[in-house]
């Protein structure tokens, strides 16, 4: 790698984001990279000549230590996607942009993203095309939503499945203690796909019912039998646990979180923001059926509680940064590293290589035959795939009782 | 220990209430008590005759390992207040449950709890009393909210102190990802006393800056105070953190979380169930601001998370237990167990024992001068007090990917 190489973050984080940087940083000095440079705050910040020197910050062994375990993109995140550049106007962005990189002598590109960065990744390396650079452009796949083509799975899905898992499993418990009848809703993330949802059944096991119900938004949500599901329940036990997908929706297309009386918020993606969604089913349920709820919504955790993070998830984040390296390195470009699961007993992974267009913009959603017929529930198959991924813990780096992260306060 | 002992849990569960648990069952069995009963859901399921036999159940070391990391009350709990026994309707209760006592052969009777619990144990030691019954009554502490007096802290405020300082920490930096401006608020449970929120400030360090702001329920809240301080934050920084106790309340009395259109539901002692403080202030802020919020509620992960115990507190809640036995088998009725700080530096504790007189229907807040002096934050004494609670870790027995608890299936 005989010029510099530049990697940002883009999009929600994961638990495990900063593994994937440690992976590209590390790959890029052991293969003579000069500079590494870090987007701040993502393209955008990047349009803006935000960036950083990675080689200031991370300077030993235990620094890239502490970043592996350190939650929360490193570099900032954006939700900024690059406009088409067959348009005057968007094509004023590209120009920018290359002129930033050139005045950076950069070689090699990384980002580190879902659906919308790996959007960005072929945008650029179209245009880089376009014009001739020769800049290699590689996409290093992330998100807790486990909703990217191609790849088996998602660095950061497994941590936050995991985190579902425990908690899951600790609310149920909790859910135990007064022995009196009541119903308790859980909100999960995944807007479109019930990867995360799903992953409330790994609760279940020799000493755990598991939750009783398990909505995910693959399937039409209908509340007349979700009301008759759960009075059935409560006469048959004390306490019933549900898990909700943030993202369920009723038939006629309608989100339940739009329901309420909430406000919308759009994000730059034009994704709508999606919350409220346990809160209305538990008025419903207090309304028609009188019963007592509470209602719990896992909100950022999932994303962020690095304290739990899985082993395996861990690894692979790293593997990904370092694999994108390795074939930019060798002439890759416009491509995102996959996953691929080898064998699932014993569990074993390799990385290979995609077209990003394959990638972007589609939506991989948990395949019908994994959630049960009557639709409440995932599958012993959906369990069996998910089970490998949130193997083996990472122990924090625990200093005065709270764990420790790589973070350099502003002077 | 001549006779057999019997053994109930009371109140809201905590993540190390079951190792008091242990800690009374190894105690008496060392000490030679025949039958260790556990009375199921507390003295309410004790007056339905619904108990169990913990000999049954806890029979290999392993056993009691994993018990100590189960969380939420193992023989489950309850809320239910004794009546007065001075009433002759009041003293059929009474009479019923020694009956039971005297069925069962108990000459032992212990009761972990907090407040509520340790009124139970008083009432039940005073009409032995009057009675000339010998059999013993000891209070066991356990409560997240560290509200009981005499005793320096009470076991299960540790781990819960723990967590809370952990999850802020990790939404503290999943605040930063974007860059964009937005106020977290972080409800945090502690109905009167502002332990628990004052935790949040365990999450600052050199590798973090901690809440901006912390509102504790001493303390009258002020809303047009705090949404000036929201604005001069946003004035000078992107993301803004706020910790709010459940619990915080107008000049004037009323909750904030009544301000909202919530409905109220009131527990057996009378407790309001508070929530939507953290909702209620968004709304607020969004309204007036114009800012972006977002809010996160702890809820019950706080007294369950026990994959975040802390060493210390795991390891005194076992003390109290046996320490609970040692008295009662030395002769000791109507006391309870208390923690003394013998020194911070390094931290040691021992046990010793108070008239649980002393103890009952008396809530232990924060001292005014551990609160600073514009009420936004706890001062450094406040976090030297409780450090030394979180310290040390206990590894969680992992099967496949998840805790394990000890939990028999219903057959």
């Amino acid at each position: 790698m005989a010029k510099n190489a530049i990697v940002g973050q883009s999009g929600g984080p994961t638990s495990v984001i900063n593994a994937s940087l440690a992976g590209v940083y590390e790959s890029c000095k052991r293969r003579g990279a000069g500079k590494v440079y870090g987007m701040l705050h993502g393209v955008a910040g990047l349009l803006e000549r935000r960036t950083c020197v990675l080689d200031d910050k991370l300077k030993t062994a235990l620094d890239i230590e502490l970043l592996k375990r350190t939650p929360s993109s490193y570099l900032g995140s954006c939700r900024y996607k690059l406009p088409d550049w067959h348009t005057a106007e968007g094509e004023r962005v590209y120009i920018r942009l290359f002129e930033i990189l050139k005045e950076l002598d950069i070689g090699y590109f990384f980002y580190i993203g879902g659906n919308d960065s790996m959007d960005t990744i072929g945008k650029l390396a179209d245009y880089g095309a376009h014009i001739g650079s020769d800049i290699r452009f590689m996409g290093v796949p992330k998100t807790i939503d486990n909703d990217l083509m191609v790849t088996d799975h998602t660095p950061g899905y497994g941590s936050a499945a995991k985190y579902i898992g425990v908690v899951m499993k600790e609310i149920i418990r909790d859910a135990t203690v007064y022995g009196t009848k009541y119903v308790t809703i859980v909100e999960i993330m995944g807007r479109n796909a019930g990867w995360l949802v799903g992953a409330a059944a790994l609760s279940k096991g020799e000493d755990c019912d598991g939750p009783d119900l398990i909505y995910v938004p693959e399937l039409p949500f209908d509340i007349d039998n979700f009301l008759v599901r759960i009075k059935e329940l409560l006469a048959e036990k004390t306490f019933v646990v549900v898990a909700v997908s943030e993202g369920i929706r009723l038939a006629d297309g309608r989100y339940v979180c739009e329901l309420t009386d909430g406000v919308d918020f759009v994000d730059a993606f034009g994704h709508k923001q999606l919350t409220g969604t346990a809160n209305y089913l538990a008025r419903r349920l207090a309304q028609e059926i009188g019963c007592k709820t509470r209602t719990i919504e896992l909100s950022s955790m999932q994303r962020a509680a690095s304290h739990l993070a899985s082993r395996i998830d861990i690894l692979e984040a790293f593997q990904v940064g370092g694999a994108a390296v390795k074939a930019a390195d060798e002439g890759d470009t416009g491509e995102m590293v996959i996953i691929k699961r080898l064998s699932d007993d014993p569990y074993q992974s390799t990385t290979d290589l995609r077209n990003v267009h394959k990638v972007s913009n589609v939506e991989k959603v948990v395949p019908r035959e994994w959630i049960t017929e009557d639709g409440t529930y995932v599958t012993d198959e959906f369990i069996s795939y998910v089970r490998p991924l949130i193997q083996g813990d990472v122990s924090p780096v625990m200093v005065d009782g709270i764990p420790r992260y790589l973070y350099h306060k502003k002077k």
